[in-house]
């Protein structure tokens, strides 16, 4: 709902507001104090609550308890998981010096394969994408094929969080399982959305983060196949199967646990209701004219798309300008990925599939969830037009002194 | 206060309770979701959110806010100071490999150490203590005499966690600072119980962890000046001064900074308190017979001590059996670091200070919070003798099986 107070809140794949289970469930943990490590009452009432948000976890994942590390978000999850993975399947044969990821990662994957490649020894391979963002397994097939033995680790994300494209996983984990190559996935913007059954992915490890399902801020984890070795990022205490050292945030931990438990509940009633109001959302921004929907959503019979992400590119017009403008009329979305908000550069995911730079750069994502309502998309259709306008004008007056650069 | 619902919960070195002034503040910052990175009104409010508590915090431990890099908690600090500044002097030049730190650090120092030393060339000097766990300056001294160009990073803790000795961190930090090493100190166990000023200190780095002083659990912050080069754990979006990827955790930052900040302003209050607590608590464990106090407490011409601790060693009698004898008549405390609870040696921290395997086994650490009362300390005081005693009995009849390694 669309008021000067309250917004209409359509940037859910940036952050989700924590739902009520998950509030519930923090303030519960917070009753008494405790230390999950420690042997007295209150230490092992919060060791009972962070297992129980453990088991909570994993069976809502299709995991085993003992595969779910806690972490303190996505980011941390994504680069345990590839450096850690990189460094104990290159201390157990140093030919494996591979690490393959695709062209339209999140910058948590992009930027530590890249770490790893100018600072421990790493080639780096990039798998790339159609029109529709979708990854090439060909491209995967054709490189084990020429020399598996020195692939360390194969990171493909679950779903896109700019675009929304679902990506061929079972294909991908079904190729790195034949050539005894790891996977990991980064689900961040799948789970709590997608059914994920980490047992029957075929995957070596998986990475989900709290806030964006309902969950809190800060605490995400990292799904880890038993049998796959993960050097350590933190070293200390021991905690997490000696895998992630640090007390355990058992508020956070159950608040993730409740939130990933409510999504996978209601999933399906809420799937269905906010892909309603996305179709109506891409309707309405479609009208504009001079518009055009990217990600499978725009090509439907490409890939599935994840329910609640709108991602449009407008003719003739700055993202930036456009969410300003949005703003100020009490309509909140992004030009793409959160973290690289304000960042000077057309998106990675969007080049990567082929757009040019001014069509990236006109591009807009709009992303619901359950509590959002008809309002939040009737506020875009009041004023997107008006906008777009405006957005048009101004980059007509620019035009003339843009010299490839950003301004 | 001692009852079955709500034991003597007397392990706040462990965790301490969420504070009221905390609490809200997460509350409070739950009310509207938001992604600090966004552009748009509800990333704004995140934003000015985390920067106030970022302000905040700087301002209450003699920071420039832009020093106040935000992290997981004090593992992460810890791994990140060490880690990071040894990463970043070794590229500076590459003969700088060796990492001092002090033979009394948390395992969040002294584990990454010794990674380190096994996995990325390090040479680990470890700074003796003496019988009260005072680190040795002179030790220190020699070694940047004779060879300072080798050394990439000394990190000595600000108190020690497990006995609640005060380290002479401004002779440390003089010393580093004349031989242009940096110094970390790990001051998770000092910040908000004892006036720290980092522009003051003359540090490099020093780590916090929210969940020490009031605030949430999962949370902390590495102070690090901005001149000091420090290579990131964790890559991504570039958040944190591109030291430390990952969406920020606002609602956490925010609970940290408001109980940093209430611990400050009641801090004489409150240590008023708990020292005539912990005074009484010391006489109460003393009278049993048989008993030695452990640290600065027991000699305070030492050193200072941390206002909450009593660390003891018991004659005759196992720390793991005294504990859950305790924990039985709801009274809680710990053995040593909670992070090592469970695990069968004797803390490093009193083999370092020269206690026999016998007394550093039968040792307990009992640490006070402002939230305990009198009561507490009586309830202790009720129960101690029978403890003991029982205790002893069952070290008597175990002895003539105890074969050097524990059972």
């Amino acid at each position: 709902m669309s008021t000067p107070q309250q917004p209409a809140y359509l940037d859910n794949a940036a952050s989700t507001a924590l739902v009520a289970e998950a509030r519930a469930a923090m303030e519960s943990a917070w009753a008494r104090p405790g230390n999950s490590s420690s042997l007295h009452g209150s230490g092992r009432r919060a060791r009972r609550i962070l297992e129980e948000s453990r088991e909570s976890i994993a069976r809502d994942l299709g995991a085993r308890p003992s595969e779910v590390i806690f972490t303190s978000g996505g980011t941390e999850s994504d680069n345990l998981a590839l450096k850690g993975i990189y460094a104990a399947r290159r201390r157990e044969d140093d030919r494996r010096r591979t690490v393959v990821v695709s062209a339209v990662e999140h910058h948590a994957i992009l930027d530590p394969a890249q770490w790893l490649a100018d600072e421990a020894g790493a080639n780096l391979a990039v798998l790339p994408v159609d029109e529709n963002g979708v990854v090439s397994v060909a491209a995967l097939r054709e490189l084990l094929a020429s020399d598996a033995d020195s692939v360390a680790v194969i990171s493909v994300m679950w779903a896109n969080n700019e675009v929304g494209t679902v990506q061929p996983i079972a294909e991908v984990a079904r190729l790195g399982a034949e050539y005894g190559v790891p996977v990991h996935s980064d689900a961040i913007a799948a789970a709590g959305h997608l059914p994920i059954d980490f047992a029957e992915s075929g995957l070596s490890a998986l990475s989900i983060a709290g806030h964006k399902f309902g969950g809190p801020q800060g605490t995400g984890a990292l799904l880890l196949q038993r049998d796959v070795a993960c050097t350590p990022l933190l070293h200390g205490g021991g905690h997490e199967r000696d895998i992630r050292s640090g007390t355990q945030d058992v508020p956070a931990a159950a608040g993730m646990a409740a939130a990933l438990r409510a999504a996978v509940t209601h999933r399906d009633a809420h799937n269905a209701h906010v892909v309603a109001l996305r179709d109506r959302l891409r309707d309405v921004l479609v009208a504009v004219g001079g518009v055009q929907v990217n990600g499978a959503l725009g090509h439907p019979d490409a890939a599935d798309a994840l329910p609640g992400i709108v991602h449009v590119s407008f003719d003739g017009c700055e993202g930036d300008s456009l969410l300003m403008l949005l703003d100020a009329k009490g309509v909140e979305c992004s030009t793409g990925s959160a973290c690289t908000a304000g960042v000077a550069a057309a998106s990675h995911v969007l080049l990567a599939m082929g757009l040019d730079m001014g069509t990236a750069r006109g591009s807009l994502r709009f992303s619901l969830a359950h509590d959002n309502n008809n309002d939040d998309v009737t506020a875009v259709a009041d004023v997107i037009g008006d906008v777009v306008d405006r957005a048009r004008a101004a980059g007509l007056l620019s035009a003339g002194s843009r010299t490839g650069g950003r301004r």
